[in-house]
């Protein structure tokens, strides 16, 4: 319901009474290089907002820390690059204080684009953004809404189950996979009948995810015989890639895969703190969400005459032309191979024999 | 209809009666470094091979010169490299000039894995590999068949149909366009009403795609400033990019990219004269038929709760694990950011403020 406009509007003055007097903030100085230096992030004290009318102020009470902010960090992406100056863009849970919004009361909670901050504002309602309120649920606590039942947990249940479709009994190899979403991936490919190989680093992080998660098996990267580990632990090569990682990990996983394979795109964290070039493809398939889908036509070879019937038919009412660059002689071939390379053919090549 | 076993065999001598005493055939000397050097394939003389019950010979009319060629050259790939010493592999259009084939008789055109060779021998029925018996089409040549109607012209079309699922009013842009697979691909995008935008090398090609075949626009590759010209041509983004070539071509198509675009991998070419590894992962997309797909949360926002009440459901019961590593203090925030860099959380990251 709208808040009367004559309604007394709580000055700073009252609405801080409630409150610290002051919002601890992290502001973006400067852009990292690699790993974020000291001072890339600066802590640094704001007075309380005031809130206006369809306001409401929030008290930040637990920050989600996620690779995306990184690359929010560095560079324009799927967003624009944080501001220099600006308040860190961040998830976060956080618990209403004092409300002129409509949709929110004090003691709501929330989840959201909080900013790395102590307390932040919700917009009015037609521009609050990201924030959803939460109910409470006994066996859930507060954190499970930026984990398990967060943005890490629902990018997981959607790339296992509108992108990777998985199978019973196909395999699934997950990077990252003692990771926020990687942990709950390899789950979700456990109960839709899997064989799920985690990829992780260090013992203590293989042991969680065979012992506690039920993955079949976990591939620690950072033993030396980490590849043949994982041709080991895929013996019928790998149906789905659930990828978090890219570079190095996920060619290895690229050479385990099968024909028509799966590769859920999620992440490409290796990339992330250096400038490799050789993800810039990779990372644009991934920030503009395209589908890179590898095709010979071996496959379709059954399916020769329905092809040839409609090309056929376009020849013949001339909605197809087609053009023939003919080279004479068997014993030109070779040359003609070399003209694919060097552009010397037009249209079909040929060789009269 | 099986031929007796009585009936005469007929000898080596009455058979090459009809045809050339020999047979000519390029045989892999050594595997290509770069492009092909005169020697890798050699000009050899046998003599004809003699037919046995089942088999029928063809005299090679016409072969077809295709850049996959030169993949079967230097490496094992979807199928072994060509072996040192053997016949080279290739498409061809023949001409059975004898037969003790139930299935071709003298005269028949035939189109399928012939080699690079004066005549080839079709094997019986079991393992006749990919011949073809064609028919004869008052306006169709002998060569369609290895052309328009033949391996580039049907992997133009299921790439179109099947892959791309061109819709009308979209923008497809065709790498290698004048090419045999190229230039059917961008016409079969015409034909589904799409914006086509061919990138080839040189005038006289981008010539025929506007004035001949009815692009949209071409785009020559060869010109200092043609990446400008690519965007100038897809002002409304790409949401197509049938590809063919690889490299530096396909990152600068990428980068017009439409979010949720198609990528259709045909080919790579750019790549198989050299040792590119930046290309390997794309390769293997290729080689593989592999599907990779970017996916990122945000466009899944608005099934927020589907997602949580199933995963809610699962933690309920059990089926769904998690964990989290709490760092304590907003000030901590940036260190936090590290670790999952650095390897340093287990399962879901989160800074209490």
């Amino acid at each position: 319901m709208p808040q009367p406009v004559l309604a007394a509007a709580p000055t700073k003055a009252k609405l801080t009474a409630n409150v610290a007097q002051t919002n601890r903030q992290l502001k973006l100085q400067s852009r990292p290089k690699g790993l974020l230096a000291p001072g890339d992030l600066q802590l640094a004290e704001a007075p309380l907002p005031s809130l206006t009318d369809g306001q409401a102020l929030a008290r930040v009470k637990y920050l989600s820390i996620d690779p995306t902010m990184r690359v929010w960090m560095a560079t324009d992406s799927y967003v624009p690059a944080v501001a220099i100056g600006e308040v860190m863009r961040g998830f976060g849970f956080a618990e209403v204080v004092e409300s002129r919004h409509k949709e929110f009361k004090k003691g709501d909670k929330v989840v959201g684009l909080t900013g790395l901050q102590d307390y932040c504002i919700i917009e009015a309602a037609d521009k609050r953004g990201s924030f959803q309120k939460i109910p409470s649920i006994p066996f859930l606590s507060d954190t499970a809404f930026l984990g398990v039942l967060g943005v890490t947990g629902i990018t997981a249940y959607f790339g296992m189950t509108d992108i990777a479709k998985p199978q019973k009994g196909e395999t699934l190899v997950v990077s990252a996979a003692a990771g926020a979403t990687g942990s709950i991936a390899g789950q979700i490919g456990k109960i839709h009948g899997c064989r799920v190989v985690g990829i992780a680093g260090g013992a203590e992080k293989c042991k969680w995810l065979t012992d506690d998660l039920g993955f079949d098996a976990a591939v620690d990267y950072k033993q030396p015989d980490w590849k043949e580990k994982l041709a080991a632990a895929t013996p019928k090569g790998a149906d789905i890639d659930y990828e978090n990682v890219g570079g190095e990990i996920m060619h290895a996983v690229i050479d385990r895969m099968n024909l028509h394979g799966r590769i859920v795109l999620c992440g490409l964290i290796s990339g992330y703190t250096k400038g490799d070039p050789a993800l810039e493809s990779f990372g644009m398939v991934l920030v503009k969400r395209l589908r890179v889908e590898g095709f010979l036509i071996i496959d379709y070879m059954n399916r020769y005459m329905e092809a040839a019937t409609q090309l056929g038919k376009w020849k013949m009412f001339g909605k197809l032309k087609d053009r023939e660059t003919i080279v004479e002689g068997l014993e030109k071939a070779p040359d003609a191979i070399n003209m694919l390379f060097t552009g010397g053919n037009i249209g079909k090549l040929i060789v009269k024999v």
